[in-house]
């Protein structure tokens, strides 16, 4: 299968795509980051974030989009414009019709290198050697997205059922 | 002008499209709520919402759109989802091609009500008195989205050069 992962934010959004199957390595398929600047208004830079992700959406045509779950406890500065990012890239697979499942950083984090704790130069490097590349991605931000994007291959294009139950649990806790 | 303001929320959405020129009481055109169900997966809620709004932008053909801003100071139990359902607001009013401004709570109730504290009753009441409806508009969601348009008409299309100076200055101190 084919995954696009998505990295959201709103100055930087990582943007891997790969493909594979459950329990082999994945190959890259291509990996973008996509700017805004940060003295534009608003509305200008959702704007091009949604065209750049939809495009990207087309012209990649993956099985599955990922997308990192963003949580308040982040940046308190940048949150918000990366939880607006959040919801254009999750729009974004949604509007092409394809299934889009969000992770959690440590999700992410234990599925490429075993510990949900494993910091960001750890990340860049299991990346690198899974997808067998050269090189680490550059720039960095996409490595984020690659690993959002082999982590949902590797979890078979759905997030374990115990992850989902405790989610619903915990959803319906807070409801 | 023609306003469409926007109170964004992901289980509930309030819109509010409203007529009139800086300085001279408004008139109404339509309110809504629309309603996601908290059950729902992320995707189909954000998709449902991106719809919802678009359909409204096409039917009402506002000259621009007003959002609330968000901010992380707000419930952390649901502020992530109130910042993604912004920013499919702020997109929704830019695909169209429309100028879309934000505005803070305060900078809304200072101009409906003349004191930036005002509570919900208060704004409520205001817009009910300064669109002269028989009676508020039900359900309540929907008054915030409509004191935004309003707020949008009496500024005259944009926001005051403090605001936005005050604005820029935090952005850059920020960055």
């Amino acid at each position: 299968m084919r995954v696009l992962g998505v990295d959201p934010g709103l100055t930087r959004c990582g943007v891997g795509v790969v493909e594979g199957v459950p329990g082999r390595p994945c190959t890259l398929v291509a990996y973008y980051v996509v700017y805004t600047d940060p003295g534009d208004d608003l509305p200008l830079r959702l704007l091009h974030l949604d065209r750049s992700l939809t495009d990207l959406v087309a012209e990649h045509r993956p099985d599955a989009v990922a997308v990192e779950r963003v949580f308040s406890q982040h940046n308190v500065r940048t949150v918000m414009g990366t939880a607006q990012a959040s919801g254009i890239a999750v729009l974004a697979g949604a509007r092409a019709g394809l299934p889009v499942q969000t992770y959690t950083p440590s999700e992410v984090k234990a599925a490429i290198t075993g510990s949900g704790q494993a910091d960001k130069a750890q990340m860049t490097t299991m990346v690198t050697r899974l997808l067998r590349l050269p090189e680490p991605p550059k720039p960095a931000d996409a490595a984020d997205a690659l690993a959002l994007a082999i982590c949902h291959v590797w979890r078979g294009g759905t997030r374990s059922k115990l992850a989902a139950a405790a989610d619903r649990a915990r959803r319906g806790g807070a409801r």
